[in-house]
């Protein structure tokens, strides 16, 4: 279920699972959900803690290596699941790479028309083959 | 400078300062700055990341006693300074108590229109007097 929610599975770990979000409004957009139940942030424990420090320098090192964006956003936010009455929020961080120029990658040009501002909620869906294709070239040059 | 930018300074630790938002859109929105020049969250070091896990847990168990939202927002974008030419982008934390109800607090009354969605960039100033007295009561029951 988080698969589709989340997107495209790039990696699990002991704690948390990375994804590439369905959309690349800007290129590269990824998710990390904890893999257990938690609702707040206060509550993850150390090794959860010590292992999302590692994606965090982990992702940011290969993404700047590999799509050269010029910053990264990061939020843990849980609105969504607040929409509905009985609310059952996750853990789970949006990594947002923010590009100051557009640029092409694997023949889809990609624009950050929001640079300089909070990330859109709205959605950009590109080719399922470009989608697996970034998908890829992550898991290969990804070491955690 | 900081102090005019982040808001109302609540707590100055070893590494972090902790500031009351000059926009109380959402009653209790803080900031936590780093201290140091830190372009991007993979180069905290880990004494900074464990002083930063602390604050999450200090923030959110006290804000709830306080204030009573359904949920945070976290969020390190660093967006506003890349609209600059020559971008100095810091450290800081945004952290939105975000709330299901609205409800009056001090003698004002405090909404939240876009629950369920990302928080708004827009700014809500409330009368000194009452910005003052929320900083207060928060340095007063703060325990770090």
């Amino acid at each position: 279920m988080k698969n589709e929610i989340y997107g495209n599975l790039i990696l699990e770990t002991e704690y948390w699972k990375l994804f590439l979000a369905p959309s690349q409004r800007y290129l590269g957009t990824s998710v990390l959900s904890l893999k257990r139940e938690c609702p707040s942030l206060k509550d993850l424990n150390n090794d959860e803690w010590e292992e999302f420090i590692k994606f965090v320098k982990t992702i940011e090192t290969l993404y700047n290596k590999l799509f050269k964006p010029d910053l990264f956003n990061w939020g843990c936010l849980k609105n969504k699941s607040f929409r509905d009455k009985n609310p059952k929020p996750e853990i789970h961080w949006h990594i947002h790479p923010r590009y100051g120029k557009s640029f092409e990658f694997m023949g889809v040009k990609f624009e950050d028309k929001e640079f300089g501002y909070p990330p859109s909620g709205k959605e950009v869906k590109i080719d399922e083959n470009v989608q697996i294709a970034i998908v890829n070239l992550i898991k290969e040059n990804l070491v955690f």
